[in-house]
């Protein structure tokens, strides 16, 4: 029924395959939380490929990994590669996939997943390939997004902050693409969502709005509000910035106006956008964001093993 | 009826906590030599936080985490975490607390477990913050003296080193002053502990002495005989180095008067403190300290996490 | 009857040894086809000791240490360990001996494993000693060309490359002078085998041919071509380099006349000795060999703790 192979990229996934990880997540912490520790992937090795350095992405997922029954084997940088001694790409994935049952690979450049995918023939996720996609953070928030507000259809969700260069964004849209959901694409005007994404949004007739600040008619519709970080640095001048910044740090004031039951997400870690005052409001939901990470990649990793 | 839940300092300890720690690293012991690996802590995450390089302390709380039965995640520096990316400590630790059953830590900064401890809904355990303590290694240092000894109460013992800069003396020092020993606080006048650890000492009424050289007289009194090293960069000058040397060097002359079941202890790694030549004499104890560790911290480990 | 505690050297094994330990790898893949993870050495603590970088030696140790049922502690760099404060390398080894079963040892300097297994009392496993051996490298060739071929006794055996630098060079050839094979010595003048292990074939009385250059009439000849990197740096001139090179860089049009069985191996990563259009013809056998490096490992595991 469900085709999911190796996980590369929300474009590649139905909303049926969305509902699927979905409901197989849910199992998950329902089973997790009775028994600890699962044994669907027991003799199973997983093999985490991180070229990058990542902490809460690689945690989570060998977290994962083992509340799966899983073994976990890997490298969490290149220094500690044979990349170092010249070996290529491909025949770096093409031993790793001799031993492995699953590849679970993070790298700078956009695209090396479906590359590694293309060589292995154990299944590969991507767990972020560089500026292009983060899709198994888009499941974790749609994950929480359904835990929090049982359903996804109907929602009016804000996406605020650098949609431009947040890959999680471009996932995450992609994602929401497939459910009946209001966006509004929050962002200067210079760091808007890629024409890629746009395109993408348009052909599945996406109701969306792309608006430059959030006004209290805004925050007053929204559901979800999720936020990402924007840089200082990617603004014409310190000016601009200044001009701009009021908008993009989410504070308790800024949300006077917020329905009692929209929750703020944030992928982490985040900086001066999403000040520590807001930890304590009703409103945060991206520490228990974090914790569903585990049961989204528990589901990802006994999908594409065959075993849910 | 034992109330440990952090394991931060020694100096929240009471006498029936160590006594509890210690009884159950003896169970733990005996329950490994008989079967390996224990399931006690089967189903649990144990996230080693090391933002700092440790081999053997971090090794050692693996092999324990591993023989209770726990699954172990975690970082051996901050070359591959998110602190990089500008992320507040409270932040890191808020989001491994999500995905943790234990949280064992070490940090370059006095105090810092401390802090994890405050934000962490998952029990934390100090292995070394800095100049502070590093609780766990004074526990396996009692461990190993009351399973040599029978006891720790009616011991003479002697600290001798860099006691002012020395963590694990501060620790073992506090951990100490629960039982009814006699202390030798053995260095030169400007490597003595600090005042902090000797009011403890004081307030706790422990019979200890203040002596700048290890000598004959004081070696027939000792049992345990316990050293760090003295590094030649805290003394004045080269000179003051050479004439204090020779008192800081544990050598089987100058143990010659030392009674027959004097053991000689170490933290490990030694310099020349503690020549091999050391290795062969019947008061060497250190290596099998350094096993003692294990069954510690699997009791640490059990305790903390409710199982023990 | 078999003799094996430490891995050290091809040199130290007899056919008994060798036979016995691919018999024991057979064992092994056929029980992980069957079950992924056996539970032969469950309970026990297998220590990596990675003084130096290596991840397919390092990913493939640790995938037999898991499907053997172990758990798995260690470091891939001496960037982590007490070694940078000084400790010297028999006490890193003694401190990590106190609470390993196995220890599996990489490091750049000729004979630190056997440095390390006259301090230890677990066995010790030499996973590449610099310059010097990686015994178990040869023993996963031997065991693909065993399982290729249902035999080395019999076999012509061509080895083609840097054969003076090359450490897998000088275990393979250690390894198979054990059976009754005829070699084929394939390199340019000055990277030849060392005299070390030239006069052990010959006190072994293998048959072997010393060639500078691979052509036609041993092409015929031969069941096996192992072939390593060849350095351009090695080359006393550029134009040396280019003259030699055509004869070391293993195509399908050089192997024209090669019979239709023949088998290339690589222990990689390769460079541009074995090009990747090698892939696709029927002789290429090196990720199966990589493959074959996890049961060769879980047997020697199996064999040095003394449980199979």
């Amino acid at each position: 029924m469900v085709k999911l192979y190796d996980v590369l990229s929300c474009k590649d996934l139905d909303k049926e395959e969305f509902l699927h990880v979905l409901k197989k997540a849910s199992e998950m912490e329902c089973l997790v939380s009775k028994k600890g520790k699962l044994n669907l992937l027991e003799g199973k090795i997983v093999t985490m490929a991180f070229f990058e350095p990542s902490t809460r992405t690689r945690l989570s997922f060998e977290t994962a990994a083992h509340r799966m029954g899983a073994d976990v084997v890997g490298f969490s940088s290149t220094e500690s590669t044979s990349v170092k001694k010249g070996e290529s790409f491909e025949d770096t994935i093409k031993t790793i996939d001799q031993y492995s049952d699953v590849i679970v690979i993070r790298r700078a450049d956009a695209g090396s997943a479906k590359r590694a995918a293309e060589v292995a023939s154990a299944p590969v996720i991507n767990a972020g390939d560089g500026p292009n996609e983060h899709p198994t953070q888009a499941m974790l928030d749609l994950y929480t997004i359904m835990k929090e507000k049982g359903t996804i259809d109907g929602l009016t969700i804000g996406l605020i902050g650098d949609l431009k260069h947040a890959r999680v964004m471009h996932s995450l849209a992609h994602a929401l693409s497939n459910f009946n959901v209001k966006l509004y694409l929050l962002s200067p005007e210079f760091l808007k969502q890629p024409p890629e994404v746009m395109d993408h949004l348009k052909a599945k007739n996406v109701r969306f709005e792309e608006v430059s600040a959030l006004n209290d008619e805004i925050i007053k519709d929204l559901d979800v509000l999720y936020t990402v970080r924007v840089q200082r640095e990617r603004f014409p001048s310190e000016e601009d910035y200044l001009k701009a910044r009021g908008s993009y740090i989410i504070t308790p004031n800024l949300l006077k106006k917020a329905r009692n039951d929209l929750i703020v997400l944030h992928p982490l870690p985040r900086r001066e956008e999403l000040p520590p005052e807001m930890d304590d409001t009703p409103y945060a939901r991206y520490f228990e964001q974090a914790r569903n990470g585990v049961y989204v990649r528990m589901a990802l990793l006994g999908v594409v093993a065959r075993v849910l």
